[in-house]
């Protein structure tokens, strides 16, 4: 059940705990903030000097307030922390904002942290931070943050300052601000997904940004964000990714392919994020999707009055996947009656100057584009927004032509997006007011729109529940031996992957019986050996009892390994190698990877990556989403395979993933995938480090 | 010879033919702007109907002027064009800019342009446009367009209007403006490769910027720009690219991924020109090579005073193919002596609150890094520029700090890049000055290291010279059948390609004997046949007489073709397949490509194409930089493959193309490289259609 939030972003009354006269100390910029929300709530300044502060007489101490304080910041010396949280506690705060960082407050797992929030808890008090900078609330007048925020329907949470600060800069650039804005610090108590849940349910915020260098419970931030993008909230997120390999899984494909920042992309995709890299990206994106309607499809018209922006554009638009579609004759012909004949009304349409003899032809040429169905967004690009330059007489006909490009972007239900080489000018600043999102970058635009498409697209995967942990894998590894290979096999075949036949055997004589039962050709492979195909542990194509034994006595000599097994060797030319794995993410949980195996695996790096368990349907769309999908549909002539039976092995595996903690990382690679079929080959596993198991 | 266009940029005398007293005219513009050189050279203005033109009298022709004008600009109606040309040709003009655009100069190839052109040529008269919009020589005085333009150091050439305008208020937006701006036009006459040269020779202009529609002869272009290049003048080039596929090379894998765009790719590699996509990336870019020294290796060093900007940053760096090296102890040690303990001072360096705390943190630590020789460029990002907003005083530290990053970049002959969230202040103006170049997004601060570190890495591949045309290939193609492979295997044979061994047969007696003599297993393939591949007009594999027989016959029923050939079967297990081709680009001439063959082809489009012809080095070079190289050396336990066999084919293959103008396409596809040599599978020939033979 969520707790009640309500004193951290609308108290009835606020105590600044450290209030202080001088201008370049937190407890200065605090104090005057809270003094700013005078005329919604009681403001009490706390100083342990007592004396005045601001020109107002201050309290000694909390427990000195002639009321419970609602909400209490505190931005005091590390060593008075724990006794002004006490105080705090005693003097009946509901909510808690620590902007003090101690020392060792980089340690964000420290054990002052864990003492202090397990304090408030117990004492049914919200405490946010320590080490954060504040909270600020338009709608509440709540404003206790160093630095002015531009007020709008962006809800921000960030671990950073300054970075809050350069997206409030950027955002009030072009007309965009905070409803809130919360700095989570350590996120000793309120962490990142509790905060994205009382977002989602506040009526001023209309879009979530979070900027997060610390997931804590990553399922739970991910649930939290696809509920708020189900509610219609978009969420925007900055994450910093931790780009060294995971310690753990280095040994496998799926530990170096399923990456910290793929793991991240697996979350976005469960829960419909949408992923930024940089500070600009998130608020140029956020724009478009505050302002203008998702598409329906991925068809853009480009409108520029010049060849060089309209070719630029439309280069753009078609690197970045979307499509610019012929017209029809009946609206090439509509276009063309309104326009010079100089014009271009081919897509892209080049008003070749037809703008400037009749600026009006930007609004009938948006309006004739977007109702006939034929695009699904116009991109107009290149001088419109300037033409007040020319004249006073110009300009009010260019502010006539923004209101009805803004008409018809609504009446069609189809965004018009805009980049201008005149951003900041009347025109550009009425196109925003009316819903219209304005660039000054033609990259951005294009990239905007992009993003547009995307949304109107994709639903959320979902992000799935983590199954009830079943017993756990014994490790039978001991010295230089594993059991990786017989262990994994034994698990995922019980859950239903297929393998191809084995026999395990001791000696030669078992070895040839066991091909004679399988039929040559067959491999031999040395159990019990670390990563026994690069020791020369695996023999591929033995074609008769002879290779067979020979082979099997050259792996004795060299491995000395405790039993071996004889597999049929399959025919890898009828089908597709692939790779399917999971592996256990540190923040996330498991992770499920599909990719294309064999040689190509690391080489093209070409992976699909989800949130474990995921089902047969979601686990084919995996698939089916690879670059090389066309090879297992048929492509040049090749044999359409069974991607179902090959989507049945992928979710099985992740169920496997999913209900064992203990397990690092567990791959089959490779999966062949076959017209009837598919079939394991080989498989691997690797357990947590005894101190890691049972996260 | 490169002719004399110093009248164009520097003419000792200038008649505006149109001149107008309505502000809306281009006869105003250009009158106005010529009168503001005024004091550098004699301005007359002509107007057919005489009288007063801006306050001073103007002449009703040229041929009433005291003197020969050195250059005359033409804005008159399209009627009146050809009779002013053949005027100012008798008024002993030497340069002619004609603005005036006709109905149809659309077509650029249009007679009526050719026509003028010849007329100027013949009189020795250099004329630019028509359909063009003007002439700017900022260090001449010379200012024939309609707005102002920023002065500075970037030589412009542009085929658009708008875009050269847009590009001058984001150069003036950072200080930067244009040496010489040409508006091409038509390019009837004079051409962006001669406008090149020029350009390259002009004193004042330190860096080129080219947007194109029409490259003309993209080769003399790509020498033009190699000249200017190696004579340490960047060229960055914006160019539309035509994404409709090629009509005459659709049926071969070359002509698919030797797309229009690849084409200036090779383009810009052998010249070393800076590729770019937008008007803002152009000026960034201008912005980091103009101010920047380029870096001699990809390591950057990331500075900021908080964490979030520091792991943006660093996050973007590496995937933009950066590297961000781990710091030695002696260096870590030197920077934590001089920083607040909570400062981290790995890489990135995050100073945490100590540049609030002491702003010299900043210069110490980036002279530090630049010192140490351990990173080739230091990346400062987040709040640096803005200090002056604390104080006074903190501002004037701000700016020695300014100063001495400045230094420590010059002595160490390392570039500081700078991303700020405050790009207007005083600070980040002198950081320009200084040498430094400042951004507001941090996309495009790491996009510019980008371009720095491989600028530092590349020197141009070179434009190659067209070899002699060799006899042409003949056309044997009838009807439905062609000889695009015996053709093809016969003249690449020629040159060099070694191919699989084949026997031409007629009857299933003869391939029996012919496959007797390769040695089974064996391939058959029916002559003649268009796609034979796709048309069942192959059998790989056959073991035996009887299965060659039956295959045999099987074709003969279903396609009856003129003859057969018997091959050997080559072991693909073996090798890797590659496809080699060329395709003959109308702008760029022969084109030559290299890339993973079989299936993989089309899915990957991992290839790496080149200006033919390759010499052996070079197609080497192109070989090892497709990311499937890897596979070629040895990866995984796999054989070392012979590269030189490869390259040398390759360099064969483009030999081949860059002789034979009416070959559209030829590809040997697969060809397969082996540990010792290389071997062609099967080939392919398209002929250009017979009237664009001969280009």
């Amino acid at each position: 059940m969520a707790r009640d939030l309500s004193a951290l972003f609308a108290p009835e009354s606020v105590a600044v705990v450290g209030a202080s006269d001088d201008p370049v100390k937190w407890g200065n910029w605090l104090a005057r903030g809270a003094l700013r929300g005078e005329a919604r709530r009681r403001v009490y300044l706390v100083n342990r000097r007592g004396g005045e502060v601001l020109g107002r007489s201050a309290y000694a101490s909390l427990g000195e307030l002639p009321e419970r304080p609602a909400l209490a910041v505190l931005a005091v010396p590390p060593a008075a922390l724990e006794g002004t949280v006490d105080e705090a506690i005693a003097a009946g705060t509901r909510a808690l904002v620590v902007i003090t960082a101690g020392e060792a407050d980089g340690d964000a797992g420290g054990a002052r942290d864990r003492a202090l929030a397990e304090r408030a808890r117990d004492a049914g008090v919200v405490l946010l931070g320590p080490n954060c900078l504040g909270v600020f609330d338009a709608g509440a007048e709540l404003d206790l943050v160093s630095n002015d925020l531009p007020r709008g329907s962006i809800g921000l949470i960030s671990q950073s300052g300054n970075l809050a600060l350069e997206l409030g800069m950027l955002a009030a650039d072009v007309g965009l601000g905070f409803s809130r804005f919360v700095s989570v610090g350590n996120q000793a108590d309120v962490h990142v997904a509790e905060l994205l849940h009382e977002m989602a349910a506040h009526d001023e915020t209309q879009l979530i940004a979070v900027y997060v260098e610390d997931f804590r419970d990553g399922r739970a931030f991910a649930s939290a964000a696809e509920a708020a993008t189900r509610a219609g909230k978009p969420v925007l997120l900055m994450a910093i990714e931790h780009t060294e390999a995971t310690a753990r899984a280095v040994a496998s494909h799926t530990g170096a392919l399923a990456s910290d920042s793929a793991a991240i992309d697996a979350a976005c995709r469960a829960a419909g994020i949408v992923r930024v890299h940089a500070p600009q990206e998130l608020v140029d994106i956020a724009d478009g999707l505050l302002r203008a309607r998702v598409m329906r499809g991925r068809r853009v018209g480009v409108l520029a009055d010049g060849g060089g922006h309209a070719g630029i554009a439309a280069a753009l638009l078609q690197r970045a996947g979307l499509e610019l579609p012929g017209l029809s004759e009946g609206l090439r012909s509509e276009l063309r009656d309104g326009l010079p004949a100089t014009a271009a009304v081919a897509n892209p349409i080049d008003l070749a100057g037809g703008g400037e003899q009749d600026i009006h032809s930007f609004d009938r040429t948006t309006g004739a584009l977007l109702r006939s169905g034929e695009v699904d967004a116009v991109l107009l690009t290149g001088y419109f927004g300037g033409y007040a330059e020319y004249s006073d007489a110009m300009g009010r006909s260019e502010a006539s032509v923004v209101e009805a490009l803004a008409d018809a972007a609504q009446a069609a239900g189809r965004p018009v997006v805009v980049q201008t080489m005149h951003p900041d000018t009347a025109a550009s600043a009425l196109l925003r007011r009316r819903g219209v999102p304005v660039f000054r970058s033609i990259e951005r635009a294009v990239d905007v729109c992009a993003r547009l498409a995307e949304r109107g697209e994709l639903a959320p995967a979902g992000v799935p529940a983590l199954r009830p942990a079943a017993a756990p894998v014994a490790d039978a590894s001991t010295g230089d031996t594993d059991s990786s290979y017989t262990t994994a096999r034994a698990l995922l075949s019980a859950a239903g992957v297929p393998f191809v036949e084995a026999r395990t055997v001791a000696d030669a004589d078992e070895a040839v019986d066991a091909a004679a039962e399988l039929g040559y050709p067959v491999v031999l492979k040395a159990l019990g050996t670390l990563h026994k195909s690069d020791a020369g542990g695996v023999a591929l194509g033995l074609r008769d009892d002879s290779a067979l034994a020979a082979a099997l006595s050259d792996m004795r000599a060299r491995l000395d390994p405790p039993a071996f097994t004889i597999e049929r060797m399959a025919a890898l030319s009828d089908g597709v190698e692939l790779l399917i794995g999971a592996r256990w993410d540190a923040r996330f949980g498991p992770i499920a990877l599909v990719g294309l195996g064999g040689v190509f695996t690391e080489i093209l790096r070409d992976v699909a990556v989800a949130l474990a368990p995921v089902d047969e349907l979601h686990a084919r769309s995996m698939l089916l989403s690879l670059r090389a999908a066309p090879l297992l549909q048929g492509a040049r002539g090749r044999p359409v395979l069974d991607v179902d039976a090959a989507a049945a092995a992928l979710a099985a595996l992740s169920r496997v993933a999913a209900s064992h903690p203990e397990i690092a990382a567990i791959e089959v690679n490779p999966l062949l995938a076959l017209p009837g079929g598919a079939l394991g080959l080989d498989a691997r596993l690797e357990l947590a480090a005894p101190n890691e198991a049972g996260r």
